[in-house]
């Protein structure tokens, strides 16, 4: 049962090509995952063409895996053969620095993510850590919610970050796969919601995702309209913005948030953080308790990713979807590479 | 005693002259003091020459007074005839907008500035709404606490802003006016501090301010060895540095906070916000109960400004030595307009 067949690039903008590897045995701290679905991030296909500089090959992409407790290690903790579980952006940590310790492992400097120098989730079974493999709420909408493993805990972790109330203003920059999330939680936290996206064509599907108010991203004199409205401000975008009127947008106090990877330096004014006494901050994915708590959140607002399913097999023709810049929001992947039912043998477990 | 003698410049650029205006009758809400001594802070200069390109003229600088209550308008509330007060940048706010009433006075819309606008406190009187009327702990060394009302609440606003806690580690860059103030402060909140000066001949009297371990701002390499190790950085130099370098000296979850008036853009990446989760942010000054509880805090730890003293009347000289970057590491003016003592009538009020 140690091999795994799994979809790998070979280098960057390499096509995906079946891969088989031997796993070999279970690490007393790993969990093995059967893959029922995987979600498919930006980032994946960032890795795959090494954007970052920090991809490793061959590269097994996928790090929004939805799927059920295969094999556990013998110090795992927690779980259960045969449980229902998600796997995110990060695959390990090293649980005893300050960071793991304090709750924010995801802040680990030793942090393994679980497609980089390790192999990910657009195969039969992945391995994780325990800490990383969180149970799903049963109330879940299971098909659909890969997503919410990478992007859903990127745009729902500010909420925690800056501990953003329900009476507040809260702005998005960009309503895609991290966007449209964004504007749902934002909603079902409470607060005002305002998106601004540089497509007139999802004014109506904003509003649908829990949008009060839709603007122009690329309009800087309508972003200006907007200035002093706003607590909080949600960068979800990864292209160059008018990052002047983008501030102006906030309130004294406001803060501007990036969960976009932005690669152009962005060019701060200190008398527009000091006048308002205002910030620009940014963050990663979240914490083990951050994802959990995510995903009670989203089961009991009913928060779903929009999302296009493809079969596994046809991920290379995802990859072109997403690239297109059309996916309506995000994309699935099904594994279908055969079955991943329980064994007899695991049934046992289950059932003691 | 509605005449007022002080000290003005009439354009960018020029000298103050001895300046004498009407101050017209008392507003409801006004309170006089009458002048003791008044710090001399570097936005006196910025304003005096249009530096920031909202200066009104002719212009009294002068905005961090020590003085006596000599008047108070019949609106006026919590203050006595007589009491010792403080008076900093700010000297009026509307009151009733959601910032007011917040608590967060500093951040109204409608704020004045003691010294844009409104005439300042290098003179023998100046008037400001009671609530930003402060009134000095008795156990405050009131000599030399002029500075505290401005450079100081400045670098302690931080403190509360950002929650630093006791266990964190700080770091001061410029160790000037605000920064030396800063050290005093984070020594004493418990903080580890860590300084950074362009100065050598610095280092010493850093460590004598508080500061632990002291470093070259303007080397690099230097500043990149301490990567990783600082949980909140004050800057308090408003020239360029190495912003890669000094958000790379945050820890995970730090916080590089500016009070400088840097007038060039900063230049951020969006990744060294992210991977940290860190934040670049700014303030001004403070409301009136940080100040308050700035002053408490500096008379219970014993902290004063280091100063020069100045008579009112060499105000030009101090604004030279000012501009000569000398100063160490502030300067106060004494009042020497002639008697500011309280009058029988006051006396009759103090005494009931």
């Amino acid at each position: 049962m140690s091999k795994i067949r799994a979809w790998a690039a070979h280098g960057p903008g390499q096509p995906l090509d079946p891969y088989e590897y031997e796993a070999g045995p279970l690490g007393p701290e790993e969990v093995e995952i059967a893959v029922e679905s995987c979600g498919l991030c930006h980032s994946d296909l960032s890795i795959c063409n090494n954007a970052w500089g920090i991809s490793a090959y061959p590269c097994i992409p996928g790090h929004e895996v939805i799927g059920r407790v295969v094999a556990l290690g013998e110090s795992t903790k927690g779980l259960t053969i045969g449980q229902h579980v998600g796997l995110g952006w990060t695959a390990q940590s090293c649980l005893h620095c300050h960071e793991c310790l304090s709750g924010n492992h995801h802040l680990c400097s030793q942090v393994v993510p679980t497609i980089v120098g390790h192999y990910g989730g657009f195969a039969e079974r992945v391995r994780a850590q325990w800490t990383w493999v969180i149970p799903l709420p049963d109330a879940l909408d299971t098909s659909a919610s890969g997503p919410l493993l990478c992007g859903g805990i990127t745009v729902f972790s500010p909420f925690l970050i800056h501990d953003i109330k329900p009476t507040q203003r809260v702005g998005v920059v960009g309503i895609g796969g991290l966007g449209h999330l964004a504007l749902k939680f934002a909603a079902a936290w409470g607060c005002e919601v305002t998106a601004f996206t540089s497509s007139e064509a999802k004014y109506e599907e904003a509003r649908a995702f829990g949008a009060h108010r839709v603007f122009s991203s690329r309009n800087a004199e309508e972003i200006r309209v907007q200035a002093g409205t706003l607590d909080h401000m949600l960068v979800a975008v990864n292209v160059p913005l008018d990052w002047s009127a983008l501030i102006d947008t906030l309130a004294p106090q406001g803060q501007l948030h990036i969960v976009g990877a932005v690669l152009e330096a962005i060019p701060i004014a200190a008398f527009d953080l000091i006048n308002g006494q205002r910030s620009v901050s940014g963050s990663p994915t979240g914490s083990p308790v951050a994802i959990a708590d995510m995903l009670q959140f989203a089961a009991r607002h009913h928060i779903v990713p929009q999302v296009e399913h493809f079969k596994m097999s046809n991920v290379n023709e995802a990859f072109a979807r997403l690239e297109s810049g059309k996916a309506h929001y995000r994309i699935v992947l099904d594994a279908d590479f055969g079955s991943t039912e329980i064994t007899p043998t695991d049934r046992r477990k289950i059932l003691g």
